[in-house]
């Protein structure tokens, strides 16, 4: 079984461990380097879950499936397209999203692959890029669908997905050799909406790393949203999102705009 | 006169103080919070400048001067637009801007001015935005202007202004009462080829930090980059860039892209 890495917060304690069915392995050390097992178990039902990571920033993909580009006309990308989501958009596990205040369009959920950085990189080759990563998670990468094409002249993308609570990450990063065999799908209020294969991708989540490296120095923590495919939709007010793959987990989120 | 505060690296320690004149009167404690001059001084010419802060993100703007909308035939925003540069594209006074590996096109110079969060903050009024700010720095954004409009479906703003030493900031951060009074100057190899003022600005400094904080959490040390105005122009090889904003000081860059 892989490992699978949490964060969690206790009272005031925050720390790092292993993830194992209904409790928590606790860690010392550094999750991204050398870190021991304690021996200590906490029970998941007696901690919070933080963001598996704290990414000094989240390099999320657009148009990066095959069957997202045919379905809606667009060119299959040369380069990965991408934005940039903040840290401080970070969200985790068990989140409420919160509607941004004066926004009065809606927001729709988008269920993604991440790829979590394991050190310090730059302008690493395509063999290499596994040394790289950690692990894997799962992303919800919210967006305010109807800022995003506002204004002919400038598509907020960066906007339009980076309102705090709009990078939901998590429930863990799982270690995994083969992530091109990952099927991600998104549950809304406990019905299937998005169902689709790593293997669509034009850029494989190494491939991602490679090519992102070669922009940009990536750091432990870090995080490549790999973008999302067909079954986006707005989010009703009351609505549970579950962004669900086999292999690392369930993230699930709360939609309620009334503040109930 | 107002405090200047920089970070330097001398051998292998880094420390924070404060400017005056050639020399840097140096600080312990926090410089976001509670310091205290050591007593100890500094040649600048014994030191390397660092980036004056560490941000969690740039938050850059787009279409933000009156002047340059007119010129271009932009309509006047809303509210601000704007895109995300990240921690590691920071460089700093008298760095190198380091052509891309792989990018046959131009590179252009943009001088900023940049407002430097104090604390953390959230949903700010314009009336207490001032107390949010530690001050102000210049920036050169630069630009990587053939990848920005290469694609029609998607305009590459964050890869065009993301790669490794394209948010140069420094040399300080002034705390200044009156931005609004500032002049930005940008010369390429001694000649003048900006000259713009702050109060042409659609949305002032501390607008922008009223704004900005209602969609995201602004932390200490993030910075705002204002947006630029005309004068903007690619950089031939063996340039020399210094954006000049009297109140603050110059930041000094090179490009020589033949690796020279």
């Amino acid at each position: 079984m892989s490992t699978k890495w949490v964060r969690y917060q206790q009272g005031e304690r925050q720390g790092f461990g292993q993830l194992d069915n209904d409790s928590i392995n606790c860690c010392s050390g550094d999750m991204y380097g050398v870190s021991q097992l304690t021996g200590e178990s906490l029970a998941l039902d007696k901690v919070t879950l933080l963001a598996p990571c704290h990414p000094t920033k989240i390099v999320a993909m657009w148009n990066n499936f095959h069957e997202l580009a045919e379905a809606q006309n667009l060119t299959p990308p040369e380069f990965p397209f991408y934005f940039i989501k903040p840290q401080s958009c970070v969200s985790t596990q068990g989140a409420e999203i919160i509607h941004p205040n004066g926004y009065d369009g809606r927001l729709i959920y988008e269920g993604e692959l991440g790829v979590v950085i394991g050190k310090t990189c730059k302008n690493i080759s395509r063999e290499n890029a596994a040394d790289y990563v950690l692990g894997y998670t799962c992303i919800n990468d919210v967006t305010a669908i109807h800022l995003l094409f506002k204004y002919d002249a400038f598509a907020q993308w960066t906007r339009a997905k980076s309102f705090d609570g709009f990078g939901v990450i998590g429930p863990c990063i799982a270690e995994l050799d083969t992530p091109e065999s990952l099927v991600i799908k998104t549950f809304v209020n406990g019905e299937e909406r998005q169902n689709y294969p790593v293997s669509d991708m034009f850029f494989s989540p190494l491939d991602l790393v490679c090519l992102i490296s070669g922009d940009m120095t990536l750091e432990a923590g870090d995080v490549i949203a790999c973008g999302t495919s067909l079954g986006v939709k707005t989010m009703k007010p009351d609505t549970t999102v579950e962004v669900v793959i086999d292999g690392i987990g369930t993230l699930t989120n709360y939609y309620k705009p009334d503040g109930e």
